[in-house]
């Protein structure tokens, strides 16, 4: 059973580069969600390889890219345990940066979407599948993340700045020039600059998703209920 | 590698038909608990595709076959979103017609752990573990939308209706029927009719599975310790 | 696709004991929570069978080894059953020996962080990933009884003594061994004493792992800006 060649959207080092570094500010913001929930050096340590690495996983388990990349590749699984020294060592001085933190995250996201749904793609799956797992690559590890500290993915909260949304936009992007058969470098590095560019104003301006129509009224059909 | 095909019940297109219209279901449960736990669209549209994809993906990663159906039929994917778009606009409406989707979501069930069952068996799992991934195809979905969500997964609960259990005696079934040689797409829609009925009956009178013997003592003596 | 034999650290018989020796401790532990949170005896099976075998089914579908063993070997899926009925009927006595139980854990601990890590290993995966893996096999069982039960994972919680780190030393030593090819029956049992002992000595001595450097100023900002 021959894998597909992993999909690279620039110079393969560069790639690689810009992989680790969008890995290393998600495992970043796992190893500050360990901080405040209060957990141990160890507990920091899983949740930076969990968030730096999850979502990639998650897709590779999908896609038959077995074993997964994180677990084939040792910079994929130092990248996070650095991180977590790092938080470790200067926490204050990292919490103060939270905001540098956010842009950096909000670069892996773009990329992590682009790259996800490329790989899907090659290996065969439909364009709406792969866009799915592009999703699926860049936001999973905050989930997973989410899940093991006890709390609300804040991907789903409603009081929170659209996050999936630009990596659906950039993958969606990405998945469309496959359709018209126009990917190239530059034009992931453009969706990737998209979802980057759309994540910062979701930021900067508190953009948020709409709740369910007359929501209110239901909730009050539900209070009388009990 | 070439994949076993997937097995069918009934004519592949009667299939297909309820397996959409169990999927559906599955994510109006999920959009519906979206809404109650505040979620806004998105967070709506990723809790309906994770309850009515969840369990099959979860059978098929186990099973080895990959990619997923749930990623590579179009249908299994647009279903759970035309779910979310229902619950967004017609919220009050779809919640006062609960009971209605629960009696559907029963039949999902049924169906689910029939299918779940007779997939795994093709795919040369023995009996035992075929029945136990035709449950986990069923509720699967709703574990992980109840652990997305931040809930005690409704199936564990002491307090809910049996759920699990008519899952576990239609797969129990399916596996009996292969063990005799005597599976028959009448057979397999037995098996899923005693599910919903179980089911159905296990809302209409409140069953409930019982808790550890002297669960109240053992209790009593957690206390003292603390 | 031929899989590589499952490796044995010691005699087949004595391994498959073994193994289920350290499934059914793993098993007790969810059932027990399962009491604690008030389930049913269907939700103490699912929690059994999720803390039993949760652990080896990741590290299964992660190296590609479907379907998992836990799928392929009805021992395997009868003991968390076996462990679900004895804490349904004796519950009391159970709790009573909670102590011995953590033993027994600590035993499987150390005895699963070696045959996951060698597993890997047959697997063709590199040390570092075969370790991790281990690890995994280890704790992962226990993990996904505290997401499912709504609990914190006690392996991330700063308060409980020491859990993960004995598997990662474990795992550790059985790496170093097959790095220097000096992996042997003796060697990879004498990684599992380890692992046993310094949890026993972790349970003893309430060894915890150290919180981020200066974290309570950091608090303190945190709770200026709020």
């Amino acid at each position: 059973m021959t894998s597909p060649p992993t999909p690279h959207l620039f110079d393969p080092e560069i790639q690689q580069a810009l992989d680790l570094a969008g890995i290393f500010v998600f495992a970043i913001s796992g190893a500050l969600l360990a901080v405040r929930k209060n957990l141990d050096v160890f507990g920091m340590v899983v949740l930076a390889e969990a968030t730096g690495l999850g979502g990639g996983v998650i897709r590779d388990l999908i896609i038959g890219a077995v074993p997964p990349a994180a677990f084939t590749n040792l910079g994929y699984f130092l990248t996070p345990l650095l991180a977590a020294g790092l938080v470790f060592f200067l926490h204050p001085q990292v919490e103060r940066i939270t905001r540098a933190v956010m842009v950096v995250d909000a670069a892996g996201l773009g990329l992590f979407c682009v790259t996800g749904t490329t790989k899907a793609h090659a290996y065969h799956l439909d364009l709406t599948a792969s866009a799915t797992l592009g999703v699926v690559s860049a936001v999973g590890g905050g989930v997973i993340r989410d899940v093991l500290a006890q709390e609300v993915p804040s991907l789903l909260r409603w009081d929170r700045d659209l996050y999936a949304v630009p990596a659906m936009v950039g993958a969606a992007i990405v998945a469309l020039l496959f359709h018209f058969h126009a990917f190239t470098g530059v034009g992931g590095g453009i969706a990737a600059l998209v979802t980057f560019v759309m994540r910062l104003l979701a930021m900067r301006y508190g953009w948020h998703g709409p709740r369910a129509w007359r929501r209110r009224s239901a909730r009050a059909e539900v209070a009388q209920e009990i």
